[in-house]
């Protein structure tokens, strides 16, 4: 990295090489060890370690951790027995003719020695004091680690779509509000009281006006925003790796991203085979019960509708039976089977059936007595089974059952140990319906119309090719030509071939409730745009965060961003958000009554 | 670029190599000429035009400017006598075999053709109507090449700071409101009613807390968002290429910075010599009446105070006497030196004084008959003026009145067509005070603190070496380690060495009067951060959009953003800023009342 005017060698730099020779290092205090009257300090900087030895008991006397030095000194071989294998600067150390303190430390909220990284991470404190020193946080080589990958991330994805023509192109923040299915932020617009900016939950009509403006492969880091609840691992604002292409079809834009995606898992040393599998949405729901199947791991649903079709058990009377392997779950305790039916009320269900094959292959369990003999007989058979194994079922509502399936097919794995991070199964989920009912209980998106369709991407999804006429007779079977990217069972993105053409995007609006005069509202600029010849386009999007936390291996994105917000989009390190002055608060114009102007 | 799925070449991939080849095209119909029944029809694409060749009237006759057509045909040779030598194609045509109209449209606002390019661009409409429908606006050439210049830019800045290891990182937009002189954009936060967040006017506290956070070079292209009245070239939302380093000085910084700017120009062919010249801001206002300096072209201002330390004129009896010399200007008609008198009153001066040296050396003008024998004789040789040239004073405060002189240089330059915007003068400007008067009234930035005293670059500046122990003992002359990089009369960025300890950071806001609980409650997370060993650090910021405006030789940074807002924050294209339901409202939690609540 080069010399600067603290350091002529970062730690890491220090080698035998150097051995005799001066240097001027600068960093922290790691770890501070005495014996007889010496220090041995490790110092740290962003390449790591290196031992410095001070004998001058004065200097080192005021040195505590987290001290910022800078130090000159001889670089010297360890003597034989104090080398450390476990350091690339384990056989040498700096022997200290001069150090300066550039900063003092006070007692440190938590400890953030690199030592601490061999140990547990148990450690470290609960997340929001994590988040309220995050400044110390991101000095643990953990976190140094993830923003070095985000970076080289980002550097890989860039360099790979510079190498295919594409033009990095900015798109602003304050846009009309958009319909794309959450909330928007908006920012009061001082100059225009009583107006409203939104901020974008995606650059979607941004990068579709580029494509009609002639810039024929745009990308962006963009910045996207959406007031939704927080729940689980999501963050106010995030980041969105964002493609779009003119004159291209789905296949065009699949080959594009897979040699992005090769790209960044090959800077961590992994060869993505291309082209990456593909998956039908409707296959996905079946054997994964899942639009985002973790294929790390087999066992897929079975369906056995048609094997309990004259089944005398009521609760298989259903319009979907289907059923899950638990491999080797015969040995699991009645308790444990217990609570796995916790588990599944907790996901909306009345509970999760099952059977267990005992190691002589006897049928036990509460749901075996409910069937017929032939029933019985043939289940093992049916479901794939093995003596020693586990059953569970769903049955019901074929969509719902299949959830709760897909779910324990997970459950089990992960408990199985199957779910390894270092591992990375893609799958394209392709041929997606065009609409779904907005009546459907478990999607908490937000409607973008007022009838009971929705759409299951967004409003600007092209139908496929043999839906374009009939789309609108038939909105329940329609299907769009539109694609995800799915890694270990995370969306990592998606994308669509975009609506170009004024009439099929009327009539889209249309079976989604939206009328003439609120189209021409909500964005008239995209319908009057396409009326000067837009040409055919489509795109994709990586949730960048989410990509970066696959590769990582972090379990939640929040330790893949600098600065992320804790729950309720709260900043425990700033204290944001805040309430802002009665000034201020006149300034930004939301107060503002139009009859008492003037 | 690649085959897709509508063509097999772009339209300037069509060459003479390719002559008796079948290829398929796809793009926008750019102009058309009929000769006896054959249809000539400039196709254009990305890269540009080709010409193609119908002689199917059935096929030719729908086809209109801005079609979106997809054809194949044969490449042939030109008939001789009809190249196009402008076109990098004109050898060459291709005969319709196919064609297929993608999208129709219907009459334009305006015409995008390339053929308008060569013209004049007076043909263009106003601003707001190519705002409205930017996305045709984008189609033309010229907006083609200053959005393929920024993206080009863009990747040469990261790959030059990739080169130096830096690491990119994505910094909040949702952070508490800081003090950088302009007001805030805030956000209200839903899930904590009355509580906002703001948007940042730059990363500047985040980035120093990465450094804090052993992150140890830093860079991102942010948005940064200000929300000013829009004078003149300025937008609510701009970009800012932000750079960090710790363990580093100004030289340091300085000679990455110039690295970056070299990489830069590089793309469009110039080489930037290094290292850049320097200049004290003392300097640059005392010569060129700027802190940022036009250095294109000589002609500095002459200070005469001493000269007219014992005349007569009751003008020129004053704290400071300057003239700038207007070459040739002795020629100027009466009226027009009456026009320079209405310039310099609508910069707030009362008038500009001035002489003009005849060709036969007589000394004439208004000014002339007031000074004494002695003066008069002088004044060609102390102002550096020929036979034929005008000489413009000003009188008065110095730094008034230096501006006023500066910007009688530029504008005397602009007339003589000295302002070549495919010539780059840069110069970093150095030794800035660390402090500046509250009270100016020419200063439209907000105040800082409370104090008569605000901060030159910002609260976060470090004094230099000189000034650490007394820099609030005399905060009129103390001096800080900041720096800006100028080109062309334009301030390209600037930056600073930043405090790194909180007791000199304590000081700093002392002299500002922001007391502790102020500065506890604003920014206590920084002054905490900097109690656990915060390296010493500094950095620079680009405005991205003014490099691109002066590299592009735009005359607005409007001309080199995708899409711009126009005056006073509005989007001619989307109708931004608009008002919000009432229900929209009522999530945003802006009426919510604490008294009201439970």
């Amino acid at each position: 990295m080069g010399q600067t005017a603290y350091r002529t060698h970062h730690a890491t730099e220090v080698s035998e090489a150097l051995v005799g020779q001066k240097v001027t290092l600068a960093g922290w205090v790691d770890r501070r060890r005495d014996h007889g009257g010496v220090a041995f300090i490790d110092l740290r900087d962003s390449t790591g370690l290196v031992q410095v030895v001070i004998y001058d008991e004065e200097v080192a006397r005021p040195l505590r951790s987290e001290y910022v030095v800078q130090l000159t000194g001889e670089v010297r071989e360890r003597p034989e027995g104090n080398e450390n294998e476990h350091l690339t600067t384990g056989k040498v150390e700096v022997v200290v003719e001069g150090l300066k303190v550039l900063a003092k430390a006070d007692a440190l909220p938590f400890q953030v020695s690199t030592a601490l990284e061999n140990e547990s991470e148990n450690k470290l404190p609960g997340e929001d004091v994590r988040l309220k020193y995050r400044y110390l946080d991101l000095r643990r080589p953990a976190m140094q680690y993830n923003l070095k990958l985000r970076s080289d991330m980002t550097k890989a994805a860039r360099h790979a779509l510079e190498e295919m023509d594409f033009t990095e192109v900015e798109t602003p923040t304050f846009i009309k509000s958009t319909p794309e299915g959450a909330r928007d932020f908006v920012v009061p617009a001082r100059l225009v009281p009583g107006s409203w900016y939104a901020l974008p939950q995606s650059p979607q009509l941004l990068k579709q006006l580029l494509m009609v403006g002639g810039v024929e492969r745009y990308y962006q880091l963009a910045r996207c925003y959406r007031d939704e609840d927080f729940r689980a691992d999501r963050q106010p604002e995030f980041t969105q790796l964002d493609m779009e292409m003119a004159y291209v079809d789905q296949e065009d834009v699949m080959a594009m991203a897979e040699k992005v995606i090769a790209a960044i898992w090959k800077t961590q040393g992994h060869e993505v085979r291309l082209p990456l599998p593909r998956i039908s949405w409707q296959e996905a729901m079946d054997k994964y019960g899942s639009d985002k199947p973790d294929l790390r791991f087999g066992n897929p649903i079975v369906e056995l509708t048609d094997y309990f079709k004259d089944t005398p058990f009521r609760v298989f009377q259903a319009p979907y039976v289907g059923a899950v392997r638990f491999e080797g779950g015969a040995d699991t305790p009645r308790r444990q089977f217990d609570a796995w039916q916790e588990w599944a009320r907790q996901r909306g269900a009345k509970g999760l059936a099952y059977v267990v094959f005992g190691q002589d292959g006897e049928l036990k369990g509460p749901v075996a007595k409910n069937l017929s003999e032939q029933e019985r007989a043939g289940l093992k058979e049916a479901v794939g089974a093995q003596n020693g194994d586990a059953v569970f079922f769903a049955a019901g509502g074929r969509e719902s059952s299949q959830l709760l399936l897909g779910a324990a097919r997970v459950e089990i794995a992960d408990r199985a140990g199957l779910l390894k991070p270092d591992e990375f199964a893609f799958t394209w989920v392709v041929d997606f319906p065009l609409f779904k009912r907005t009546d459907d209980p478990d999607d908490d998106d937000v409607a973008v119309g007022h009838s009971k369709w929705t759409s299951m991407h967004h409003p600007f999804t092209m139908p496929s090719a043999d839906w374009i006429d009939s789309f609108d007779q038939d909105p329940e079977h329609a299907m769009s030509d539109s694609y995800d990217i799915v890694c270990n069972g995370e969306e990592m993105g998606g994308g669509s071939v975009r609506i170009h053409r004024d009439d099929i995007q009327d009539r889209v609006l249309n079976v989604l409730g939206i009328d003439k005069d609120e189209a021409q509202e909500k964005f008239g600029f995209l319908l009057e745009a396409f009326k000067y010849g837009a040409p055919p386009h489509a795109g994709i999007a990586f949730g960048w965060d989410r990509a970066v936390s696959i590769l990582a291996g972090a379990s939640s994105i929040r330790d893949v961003i600098a600065f992320p917000k804790a729950g309720g989009g709260r900043d425990p390190l700033t204290g944001a958000p805040a309430p802002i002055s009665d000034a201020q608060r006149a300034e930004t114009g939301v107060d503002y009554d139009p009859d008492e102007d003037e």
